[in-house]
Parts: C-alpha cells; sequence; structure tokens
C-alpha cells in the first residue's frame, strides 16, 4: 500500500540545520525490495504553527555572526511584533558580502542540500552575483531558498489588498494557499488598508520570503497623491520594512525621466503600477526619479538589513504591440547600471522582466538582460503570449514563462485568472501557483536541471504500471488528479485497474503495450527482429540503470 | 453602445459562396466617425439547425463537378441517413487533385475568403501538398477550413464515447460545446457503444470536418481482440466511414514491425491506442503491418471519396523520458515514405505527431517531419511538456502545443484537464478548447501571421481606453471575463470605470498612464525632452496607422 507524503528532514553537516522535503513513498521496490522513495522540495513550512506565527528557525544563525544587534522596538515605526535588528556600525551583514569573503553560511548549505548539489556551487553562484538568498535579518522565520539560472526554476505569487477589497485574514490564507502548492516567495502588494499591519501578519507566518513594493505604502502614507511624494517619504517606509522583515523590494529606479517620452507611441503606455507612479511623480516636477538619483543611499539600507533589491521594470510592456520596444530597453539597460551599484554595495541584486511578448520575442529578453545586468538573476512576470484571453491570462502567461525559464529565467512571477480584471482570491492563487509549478518545471525539464526529470520518470512509470495512487501522490494536485479519475471509476479497485474510462478495458494502450513489452522474448526470436537484439544488448534499459531516488 | 458581436458573410467573388465571420462592433470611432468593426473567424456553424441535421452547403458545389455521383444506400452499410456518393469510374474527386490541375474549387475561394488571403496563395499551397482542405463529398454539411502552416494555426477537439461511458446525445453536445470556442475539426474516437450511429449524429449535425480512427470501430466489429483484426475488416470499416462522411482518417500505417523492438527500452512503451493495436497484431502475426502493406488500396478509397489522410504516429512518446527517440523518428521516416504514395493518388495528407516532449526537444519534431516528409501539414497532441501535473495537461501541453505551433505546426490536437484520468466532459472540451485556441493563436502571433495581431491590438486598445465591454467581447471567453470582472464591480457603471478591482482609482497604471500620454505637449517643452521629441516626429504612432478592421 502506498502511504500518503510526508515531511521528512535532512540534517546539514555544517551546521545544525534540517532542510524540509516532502517523501513519497511508492508502492515499487528496488532491487533491496524496499520501497522506492522520493523526495520532493517543499514549501510549506511548518506543519502546525502557532498562533502568534511560525519558529524563527535563523534567530541563532543570525545574532551567532555577531554583525548585528537587535535595537529598541520602542524608538521604531515598523509596526512590527518582534525587536528589528541593524547591522553594526561598518557592517553589511548580507548573504552576497559573505559569499564574496567566502563564508559559508548556514542558509548556503540549507539551500545547497534544498538543490542537491555541493555548497560550493551555491557559494560560487553567489558570490559573482548570478543568485540570491533574499533573506532579511529580520525575518527569521523564513526557510532559506536560491534564486539564480542554475538552479531550480521559482515561482514568485502576488497577494495584497486594494481599496476596493481588504481583509488581513483573508492576506493569510492567501499566503498559505500559495505555500502549500509551492510558492518559493510571495509579495505582498497591499494597496488598501492596513498595508502595515497585513504585512506583518504576513511576514510573521511566512516561511518563504516576503517581497514588496515599497512605493506603494509611500504613495499611501502621502494621501494618494503621487506628486506628494518625496525621497525623504520613501526612505522612511523603506527603512519601516526592512525592520519589519521584508526580504525582497522592487524598486523602479530604472525608469528615468527621459525614458517617459519613449512610451508615447505605445497602445497600453506604462503598465507597471510603481512605474506609472514614478513618471507621474517625474513629470510633474520635471525632475531624475529620485529612486534613481538616490540610489546609492537606497544600497545602503538595503546592505544593513540585507533587503534583497529587486530592480522594477516600470517600462514592461502591457500588450503584444509594445513589446520589446525601444522603452522597455533603454529601462533595462539602466537596470544594468544599477546592478553594479547594488553590488559595489554588497547588496544582493535580480531583475524584472517581461509583460506581454509574443513567443517569437521572448528569448532576446533573456539575452539582453544577460548581457546589459551582468547575470544578474531575471525575474519575469509570465510573460502572457496573447492579449486576447483575459480570465485564462494564468494559461496565455504560463506558456511565455515555461519559454522563458527554459532559456534562463531564474524566477517566475506567477499570473492568476483574474489578472486584468480584479484582485485574485484563494482559488485564483491556486490556479496561478499550479500554472506555474507547470512552467517552471517544464523550464528545468528543458534546462536539463540534474534531478528534476526524475518525478517525471517515477510519474509515468507509475503511469505504466498502473500504480493509480503513486501517480496521484507524485503529482502536482494529488486531490484533482484523484476526484477526475473517481468521476467515471470510483470503486477502490479500479485504483489498480489496468485501464481506466479514457479507453475501457479492451482499448487500453498502455495495457497492450505492457504485454508487447513482456513478450519481448519471443520477439525477439524472430529473423526480423535481429537489428533489435542489437540494440537491446547495447543497452537499451537505459531509464532502468538510473537511480530512482534522486533528491530533489 | 457596444453591441453583442453578430455573425456576417462574405460573398464570393468566383463562386456563389457565403463566409461567416463573427463581426465586433466596437465603442471606438474610426476617421469618418463610424464604429470600428472587426470580423473574426468563425467556427461556430448555423445558428438555428433543424432536428434533421444542418444544411449541406457543399451540396451543388460537389455535383456540379460531375465527376461523382449518388448510389443506392440500400445496397450499403454506411449508418448514415443521407445516399453516399462516389468518384465516377477514372476520377479523383480529391482537393489535392483539382490544384495540382489548376483547377479553383468554390472550397478554395471560401477558405481564400476566410483565411484572408488571395486565392492564389491557396491553389500553390495545396499543388505544392502544404496545405489540405479535408472535406469528404460526402459530408456536404462542412464548412471548407484549410490546415498549413502559411495559413492560422488549427485547432481539433477529441470527443467519443468508451465502453465505460457512452451516450450519443452527450457527445452531439461536446461537439457544439467544441465548434463554439473555436474547434476547427472534431475528431471522433468513439470506442463504445453505438459506433456508427454516434458518428453519423456527429456527422449531419457538424459544421467543422471530422476525422476518426477506422481501426478502432474495426476492432469493435471483430470482438475486440487486435489478434483478429484483418486488413479486409478494415477495409470495410474505411469504406462505410468514407460513405458517411468521415472527413480524414487517423492511419496508423508508418509503424512497421521492425519498429517495435524499438519501443522495448521505453518507459511508457506505446502509448498510442491505435499504435499498440497494430503492434499487437503484428507481432501476434509476426508480420508486417497490414495497414503499411497495403497502403496503395488505402489510398484508392480515399481518393474515391476525397478522404484526407491523417499518418498516425503509433510510436509518438508517452513521457519526457521516451521523447524523440529512435522508435519515434524511425516511424516517422517511414510516414515519410507513405506520404509520396498518398500523393501519387491524389490523395490529401497531413502527418501526426509529439506526445510528450520537453521544451528543449520540441523544435527537432518540427525540422525533421518538414525534412522528412516533404512539408506535409503536422499535426500534433501538445505535446505536453511535463508528466507530473495529471489534472492540468491542458496546460503542460497548450504550453508545448504553442512552441510547436510557432515553429510551423499546422493544427493542434487539444488536450483536456481530464487527460490521463478519464473522458473529457462538455466542461473540459471547453477548458481544453480555450488553452489550446490560447496556443493557436500564440502561435500566429510568434509566426507574424498577417491579421492575427490585429484582435490583440483592439483589445489591448479597449483595455488602455477602459472600454470594459469591448475587452469582453474581444476575448476569446467573453462571459468568463465579464463574470470575473463583476465579481467585484458588478455595476454597470463600473463597466465604463478608469479603474478595476486589481488596484482601485487611486492606483491604476493605466489612469495614470493615460494621463501621461494626454500631457505629451507640456512635456515636450521641457529640453531634457528633445531626443523623444526627434522620435515622436518620425512617426512614433506607428500602431495608430494600422488599419482597425481587418481580416480576419
Amino acid at each position: 500500500m502506498s502511504e500518503q507524503p510526508s515531511k521528512v528532514y535532512v540534517n546539514g553537516s555544517l551546521f545544525d540545520i534540517k532542510v524540509p522535503f516532502r517523501r513519497v513513498v511508492l508502492d515499487e521496490l528496488d532491487e533491496n525490495s524496499n520501497n522506492v522513495k522520493l523526495d520532493l522540495y517543499d514549501t510549506t513550512g511548518e506543519d502546525s504553527p502557532g498562533n502568534s506565527g511560525i519558529t524563527p528557525l535563523r534567530q541563532r544563525w543570525i545574532s551567532n555572526r555577531d554583525d548585528t544587534h537587535a535595537i529598541d522596538s520602542d524608538k521604531t515605526n515598523t509596526g512590527g511584533s518582534v525587536p528589528p535588528r541593524v547591522a553594526n556600525k561598518g557592517k553589511r551583514p548580507t548573504q552576497y558580502g559573505y559569499a564574496k569573503s567566502g563564508i559559508i553560511t548556514p542558509e548556503m548549505e540549507f539551500v545547497a542540500i534544498r538543490e542537491g548539489v555541493d555548497v560550493g556551487i551555491i557559494l560560487e553562484e553567489l558570490s559573482k552575483g548570478r543568485a540570491i538568498i533574499p533573506l532579511n535579518i529580520n525575518h527569521p522565520e523564513a526557510e532559506p531558498m536560491i534564486i539564480g539560472s542554475r538552479f531550480l526554476v521559482k515561482v514568485n505569487a502576488n497577494i495584497g489588498n486594494s481599496s476596493v477589497s481588504a481583509n488581513i485574514g483573508d492576506e493569510v490564507t492567501k499566503l498559505h494557499t500559495a505555500i502549500q502548492w509551492g510558492a518559493d516567495t510571495v509579495m505582498d502588494l497591499s494597496t488598501g488598508a492596513d498595508i502595515a499591519l497585513t504585512r506583518d501578519a504576513i511576514l510573521r507566518n511566512s516561511p518563504v520570503p516576503i517581497g514588496t513594493v515599497p512605493i506603494y505604502e509611500t504613495l499611501a502614507r502621502v494621501g494618494g497623491n503621487p506628486v506628494n511624494l518625496s525621497f525623504e517619504a520613501f526612505k522612511e517606509t523603506m527603512i519601516a520594512q526592512a525592520m519589519g522583515g521584508v526580504d525582497y523590494m522592487t524598486i523602479h529606479a530604472g525608469l528615468r525621466l527621459s525614458h517617459i517620452p519613449l512610451t508615447i507611441p505605445r497602445v497600453t503606455g506604462i503598465v507597471s503600477r510603481g512605474g506609472s507612479i514614478m513618471a507621474t511623480w517625474a513629470l510633474a516636477h520635471h525632475e531624475e526619479n529620485f529612486l534613481y538619483s538616490n540610489f546609492a543611499e537606497i544600497c545602503e539600507i538595503a546592505s544593513t538589513f540585507d533587503v534583497t533589491i529587486s530592480l522594477g521594470d516600470g517600462l514592461r510592456p502591457g500588450s503584444i504591440a509594445d513589446a520589446n520596444d525601444q522603452a522597455q530597453f533603454a529601462e533595462l539597460a539602466t537596470l544594468g547600471e544599477l546592478v553594479k551599484i547594488c553590488r559595489a554595495h554588497d547588496v544582493q541584486v535580480m531583475v524584472e522582466g517581461p509583460g506581454h511578448v509574443p513567443i517569437n520575442r521572448i528569448a532576446e529578453n533573456v539575452q539582453k538582460e544577460v548581457e546589459l545586468c551582468d547575470e544578474a538573476p531575471f525575474y519575469t512576470l509570465g510573460p502572457l503570449t496573447t492579449d486576447i484571453a483575459p480570465g485564462y491570462d494564468h494559461i496565455t502567461s504560463a506558456i511565455g514563462a515555461a519559454l522563458i525559464a527554459s532559456h534562463g529565467t531564474a524566477m517566475l512571477c506567477y499570473v492568476t485568472p483574474k489578472e486584468h480584471l480584479g484582485l485574485p482570491n484563494a482559488d485564483d492563487v491556486k490556479e496561478g501557483m499550479i500554472a506555474y509549478k507547470i512552467a517552471a518545471h517544464a523550464g528545468d525539464l528543458s534546462k536539463g536541471h540534474l534531478g528534476a526529470a526524475q518525478r517525471d520518470l517515477a510519474l509515468s512509470r507509475a503511469r505504466f504500471d498502473f500504480r493509480w495512487e503513486d501517480q496521484f501522490n507524485l503529482s502536482l494536485d494529488p486531490q484533482k488528479a484523484r476526484a477526475f479519475h473517481d468521476e467515471e471509476l470510483p470503486a477502490p479497485a479500479a485504483k489498480k485497474a489496468h485501464f481506466c474510462s479514457m479507453c475501457g478495458p479492451k482499448f487500453c494502450s498502455m495495457a497492450l503495450s505492457q504485454r508487447l513489452k513482456t513478450a519481448d522474448g519471443e520477439l525477439l526470436k524472430d529473423p526480423m527482429a535481429e537489428k533489435s537484439a542489437q540494440f537491446v544488448d547495447g543497452g537499451a534499459e537505459i531509464y532502468l540503470s538510473m537511480p530512482s531516488k534522486v533528491r530533489p
């Protein structure tokens, strides 16, 4: 009998850490007659968190490094429930800084185990800036994860309220839905009521890194009119969010005043919210974007908390007609400049991209980003490969996401079916997540990622052997797969049946084909099969010689 | 006020034909203050068909050609309700034969208008075998459509019962669901009860070409045991189906006895139902596949009714691990031989492909098919780009389908969410169709298909202008887009609102960006914008100069 998947932990060898996996035990025996097991990457965090949030597993790792200290939280304005930490004077406690100095941290060993690679690879990719571990020192609850093109493709889920729809409990539910279905990071894009309280509730309950767009809260603080924004107001917000524990922040510093006229010929102008806010400010004042002018100071703040900067693409195309235009690529070149400034401050950085891009123009986005931004991890929204399917943009964009991932994008920002129409509810979050886990995994397979194909192999073997329960447990959504199968063949015996309702027992190709396979002895006696015998003798059973249990 | 989309007809100039389109009238005025209109490709057929099936619009076109005659239906065994026609002695009434002789048919003008191209292009592509118009002389109800890489990418929907689940009315409902959502052809893959009656009900009600896999009915006729199959039994079935009006037939003639041993190392063996049936027969008898041995005779029959042959890929890969293997490509080379035999008999032919293929191995499938099969139209199932998402294989495969379409695949065979788990019901048919219309359209955009981008452009303009009703009417699923929008902003006034519930009125990037766009006069006074003025003077409004009304 196959068991339900359970959580297992792998201990570190360098540090006292335990890395979670979801173990699937199969109804298939290995050469020692033990059940074959497959340990899958797991983003769900603690099984039964307490009411006041989840365990701050990194607290000791951070304090042990002795380069930060807790400050009196009465003097801060974080909205947070734990005393925040800041760097000691002259210190930059960032994973990038550590990696450049050759220091291996518990965070690095954690992601090495999670990804199934040697920690040396983690150190190398981090130190070159080709990968990041977004972890604020004030978000000790988060389990480390790495974003970089050599690692598993990651998925971000956006949640957050708007002025039309706002409830803190709903957002925590969306967080849980997102991580249940595999979200690697979550962005809180709230713009409605109680932004700080909502964010704190999310942070204290989140085992994954949390991102924000601080200009949204800044705008709320100045009364909603972009013209009233200022760098001072932004800085105040950024510091408060950093003290609260935000792991990465999207900063639209690349949209320069001189780029704005390039958007005039566009069909859909500026569709990034942050981009249009900054463009409005810049035009109103006829001054350079203050996030660009003050970028070095932003980096100083980020380095104090190990906040990762996600360079926002304020000029991403909002329609097929606007893809890869002058405005988009002019901003991308500026983002390349800003990457260098981040690195000079030991700040971890990734670069945001796409939007709406037709299939034939997707590869160019990755090529340009790699070249202009010196291989900083690329983090793209979709792209949506057509504009004509509102209500199904999780699909229009999963197509583009899978393709851009196959070209090297490190993290995909999901799109839900509600895109362009409204805010996602928990069901939409799930639909968006599944579509993007598919896209990310298709990207991993395409890149030949070590280990990614093991799950497909295990599932397909289960399918060929009619091990239905194994098939369900290995799938992205076991409940749905089981429910679809049960619609027409609900009997428990059917879970072992050598057919399904697609073809019925007489016509099942898998069953017919299984009989072929067992008949190969007789087949080879035939003279017409001589050539095949040669192939078979030459090691034809290539897949059976692969280890069934490979992590992740 | 925007009107509901309505059906319009465009008359032929060479023939007395009328070609249907779905007209969307927009809340946008052209330079003459008329509402902009967009006429979309329409597959839905007659609005209110009678009880005994739809109008046989091609009946006169066929009889006028004087190369076929009706036969006494009492002497036949078609299960059909109209007297069948056959070719006159020595005649091959196929669209390919006509095209090679330089004869333009009403069918050719019909598809030229539908595709928005000159009929000369149709004639050229047909005569070179790079495109087909699958239309049996006994299915006069069908509206002509063309399948070829220079034309709009088409989508086929599979329906049909199995022994576990069978009801004729359900299948006609699935047919209607499929064409409502844009199916260009429908395959009836029934293997359960009443195969002939079900097929006839579908044919008499279908405005799109109908395909079958005749070996399924043949197998039912011989009692369900593949070993009992014979070419005689197959021929009898094929002729009966051809007399009933089946427009194209999948024939697994490319799976040769010598290919079977190549499948032994596979993870999932032979997953094509037709393929495993023929492999079982061939192994049991130790004889060459009778469909291969008798292929010339099969072509003779096909040419008598203008049945298009769809060369089945009995060895398509059923898992990521099996993609692009020796077995698959050995069969593809044989399909190339068979294409030549079809053409020698004036028979229209396309080639079936993919299954499960990772993204990085998709392009090779198209390249090999073009080369080995002399540019015959490629017709692929998906491909599914990962095995791990049963319940969501419409998405895993829409990714691969969009990509393979962008490389030149002419028709995509849809996959529904029930793939691998059960037979699709009407809801699943809709979900599969929408996912595949997205994939096909994304492919069209990627290929730069003339006119495909017009719908995206119109929708994105409507989006930027907050013309919500236009946005809904231009989308693939207007009801769903409207329902999602209404969940949070149901008031009719919100349909004109300059924001939606995603961001609310204060934070809407489109609204902010619109204000930017109207501020361009002032913007250009600024010295920093001189360079942009240059761009704007240089014809920046490129999209506004494109005609809004382009067919299709």
